[in-house]
């Protein structure tokens, strides 16, 4: 194989094309830097107005008003302690689901390092996320997130 | 640059795709998921027959059956131990060889968490892999980890 | 949605292609390799002739002379040391500047490995680099690179 050609995918993932993997993979990134640079509310407006955000060490959070709360609530913590926190996503998996709605699985670690200390990466986590486009953009409608401590 | 026009590269990597880069992306999320999720035998139908998966830190398994067996012990130790496990591939480089079978090199890093406990990442390696498309589907032939700490 | 047609986003992101996303995946890929296999050399090469290379830890450098001057000096130091490094890049997000230039903002974690010993992830960091197209290959023409631990 020395041409652009690439096979043709016989599984349910053919459906899939590399520019939606890319622009889910390119709002990840947009959508966490946003919570990890402390921009709660522009942070829970990545999920649908009636958006749901379930984590497996909390009550789920149902709607954007509730996520943007609780993301705050957390980032005022961290600006306290003095901790810059990252999300890194990874080991993404694209599908399709009915009616325009995309289904995603991936691991996520979370790590944050205080101002002149030691990194500590704490959580590794595996999470699905229905995806629905709007208005141009890509939001999240319903996010489950299962904490590997917790399994 | 406002449009959607990319560059030629002029490069060994000129003659891979995007589709190409995104289904071996893909294909290592789908791949590594059955192994963290315990499923050894869907696992190991992930490489050809007589697919050959080596470590710097094992002797090879050659063909599917030995590469399922090796993966079940494994994950019945990490079931009694209470532990999940995680596999994170990243920093991939999917190039051409001859005879349609593309050669990728990436990193990868193991972690593993207790119920209840705290997350260790234990290992970083680094991978390259012969893989074929056969049947609809890619498959590993020949998968070799090098891990840092024996080098 | 069970075709491959992908939506058209309505955001400063709808510019970037696949295509494109998946070169700079893939020059980064390489360009770390070369690092983190201590070809200082071939690594201050990925960078323009007048490129910057600017980290919150340290004073910026300036051309490729002085990039690689300082990469050796580190990759020295790793040898003695019996220590293997990993640079990786995540959460990936790319768009385009004027004239031609790519400007992207990733993650980047490093790692360390000593001979038959334990791993440490030792620092998480916030980069943003502007990329030029030139001679049929990527080129950093300035990188700058904060350091958590120093914000």
């Amino acid at each position: 194989m020395t041409s652009l050609e690439t096979p043709a995918l016989d599984t349910p993932l053919a459906a899939v094309s590399a520019e939606l993997y890319f622009q889910i993979q390119q709002f990840y990134s947009v959508q966490m830097r946003l919570l990890d640079t402390g921009q709660a509310e522009a942070w829970a407006d990545t999920f649908t107005e009636d958006g749901v955000f379930h984590q497996s060490v909390a009550p789920a959070l149902r709607g954007r008003h509730d996520i943007a709360v609780a993301a705050r609530r957390r980032i005022d913590q961290l600006v306290t302690e003095g901790r810059t926190r990252r999300h890194w996503f990874g080991m993404l998996e694209v599908h399709l689901e009915d009616d325009g709605v995309v289904g995603t699985s991936y691991y996520g670690i979370a790590m944050a390092t205080p101002a002149g200390g030691q990194l500590q990466i704490y959580a590794s986590t595996e999470a699905t996320d229905s995806l629905v486009f709007a208005d141009g953009r890509w939001l999240v409608r319903h996010r489950w997130v299962s904490h590997d401590a917790t399994v």
